[in-house]
């Protein structure tokens, strides 16, 4: 029996695909620190759990296709405080910031159109563009610029009659960029010039250090006809298995259309729905320890990998995750050799391999993501592994 | 800004429309009796919420994209107490049977695709088609013959090049259609002979009623690596609201493919899957006594509409729906003049418009899928009501 060939041209997960491995080493006794994937190991506001607990309808309802009222309600709340003004008709609640991506790629993209984004780039960007039949056309950021924007112009030259919009992820992952004022300004003059969407993938904009300040995509209102904002609660609120993002655009007929796409997979969970909407009332404290500790992370990554001969980083200033240049020729050989042949103490790490975050052949094949979802003891730990691990891996590929 | 050709071809849910209408009657004070959806009114069985109230885990972390292993286990033995045997890894654990259907579609079908239906069908499946690219081409059933499979020769004509494969909805939404096993042998030589799929969702396989015998169409040894089936958790626990359905095969390969979907969402929500995986505990007379209730409710609607002149239906045998014929021109002005215009005693009634559930332009509409997920004496007073209603409407007509 056939296949399409929109799956078989899509790749497995990259940051999931050494898990068979990861499981042998554990089974084998050993530990294994899961720098990979971007699961924090920061507790869920107990808010969420308390309206879990509290849930006492009998039949487990279907909600309606837009979201439930008071998730939509918190979520106009929350954005208010970081100066965004939403109605209720400009967002529809989805399952992740995943499906937000996928129905804004299916809402204006055709068979064939293109999608601009910096690479390297959060891999799925690839996997959703992909199904809908649609294609990713990366423009390169490197390592030595802190993955800061290109030239306009060398964005501009990716742009062809099938370009349909711009999707960054701000701050970024894989990468930890934030962009500044004068990088979203200039997206925003591409998306005028070239009648582009912008999407804008902001799940980490709580996660932004050295006081740096934010430039959401909904800043810009000389383009709001044109972004289209991907959400999130699952790293915001250390909650990524409730699986609750939105799609959000101050374009209310984008958003009307979008709801065809909800209204055909019915709804997203109740239960995680009204848990959710319980978040709005996470007490201000918890960004600000949860921010906190993140930076000192951030920090104590940084200076561990800048300390280790040969490895290639700048300062990440967002999100949770670095994209690092190893000395090696292969990570992901080595990000394997990691699983299966070293261990230090009993002990190794598992990183992802950055050749899936770029969409140009060839490229970050000699990078890792690192996500510092680990506390700081484990993190140091973790960082003492990499370097022996490097060594004895420099070593090795001598013989 | 522009929208994708993909988002403006797709329809509104023909099921839901119809709610802005219904807001407003409830607002005016009027009692709405929802006949148009499939929420049923049946309570969840306790197993659910009790996992619920004693999860304890403190970081609500995403799953394995693949689902977690308690609830395919768990799927598993209820397979085989239905006398199928599924492996581990012939499971993909989805977002409702939703998700199952669009990625078993996306898994195999390219743009321009074609995937052969019986009309009436479950609207969404025009939704999945379109969204992923590919088209709906149906054939027509009717509802003298009860809905049921017309001869061989009338799906044979209707197959293209393009065509990737069948897909059915067993027992039927929206026509409880059952199909016999000879209707299904049909379709497993249809599908050996031009080399196509079967899509087999078989969401309400516990709602068989009069003692029927019911044929999966995983009990086809034949064809096995051409089965997709797809299934939830919804109607089966009266859980629509937590989404959790899957996609299985025999077809190792095909299910490994879809991985890359599940991974590319990353996961199901946790929670709901931790919860979904305890019904398997429910006591069997759970669905002996729900199965009673529905057999019962379906006597009820049928004898009521069957006594309405000019109403035309036969005796549906599965689900809880019944696509009915009305003795009305334009069966969508019936339905929202039922909300905006009628009621009697302050109450009226909600249907779905059947014209939604057709591919075929014209067809379905003097008809409307009622759902019977009310209790008895509900049920009896909406029928009341519509026959009321179709007399005046009828009166309305002729002046």
């Amino acid at each position: 029996m056939e296949f399409s060939k929109r799956i078989l041209d899509m790749q497995f997960s990259p940051i999931r695909k050494l898990a068979p491995f990861a499981e042998e080493a554990k089974a084998n006794g050993k530990k294994v620190y899961p720098l990979n994937i971007g699961q924090p190991d920061i507790e869920t506001p107990e808010n969420f759990f308390e309206a879990v607990y509290s849930y006492k309808e009998k039949v487990l309802k279907y909600a309606g296709s837009q979201g439930i009222n008071e998730l939509i309600e918190s979520f106009i709340k929350y954005y208010k405080e970081w100066g965004i003004n939403f109605d209720k008709d400009e967002i529809m609640i989805t399952n992740g910031g995943s499906e937000a991506i996928i129905f804004a790629i299916m809402a204006i993209c055709d068979f064939g159109d293109e999608i601009l984004v910096p690479e390297p780039f959060y891999t799925n960007y690839n996997g959703f563009t992909e199904s809908a039949g649609a294609k990713v056309v990366p423009f390169i950021t490197k390592a030595e610029d802190g993955f800061h924007l290109p030239p306009k112009e060398e964005i501009i030259k990716k742009i062809s009659p099938r370009t349909k919009a711009i999707l960054i992820s701000n701050p970024g992952n894989p990468t930890g960029v934030v962009y500044t004022y004068n990088e979203m300004r200039m997206l925003a003059s591409i998306a005028k010039d070239y009648n582009l969407y912008l999407i804008s993938d902001e799940v980490y904009r709580e996660f932004v250090y050295d006081d740096l300040k934010y430039t959401s995509a909904l800043y810009m209102e000389d383009i709001l006809d044109r972004v289209i904002l991907i959400d999130s609660i699952s790293k915001r609120y250390s909650a990524c298995g409730a699986r609750i993002g939105l799609v959000a655009s101050k374009n209310k007929q984008l958003i009307h259309q979008i709801l065809k796409l909800c209204q055909s997979r019915l709804c997203v969970p109740t239960l995680e729905q009204v848990a959710a909407a319980n978040l709005i009332n996470t007490p201000k404290e918890y960004f600000k320890k949860v921010k906190a500790e993140y930076e000192n992370r951030r920090n104590i990554l940084f200076e561990s990998l800048s300390s280790i001969p040969g490895v290639l980083c700048k300062k990440p200033t967002g999100a949770f995750y670095m994209v690092v240049k190893l000395p090696v020729e292969d990570s992901e050989d080595f990000a394997k050799w990691l699983l299966t042949d070293f261990s230090y103490e009993n002990k190794t790490v598992m990183v992802a391999p950055a050749e899936g975050f770029y969409a140009t052949p060839g490229l970050g094949t000699d990078e890792v993501r690192i996500s510092y979802c680990l506390n700081s003891d484990d993190l140091k730990d973790a960082m003492d592994i990499i370097a022996k691990a490097l060594k004895e891996y420099s070593k090795k590929q001598q013989n």
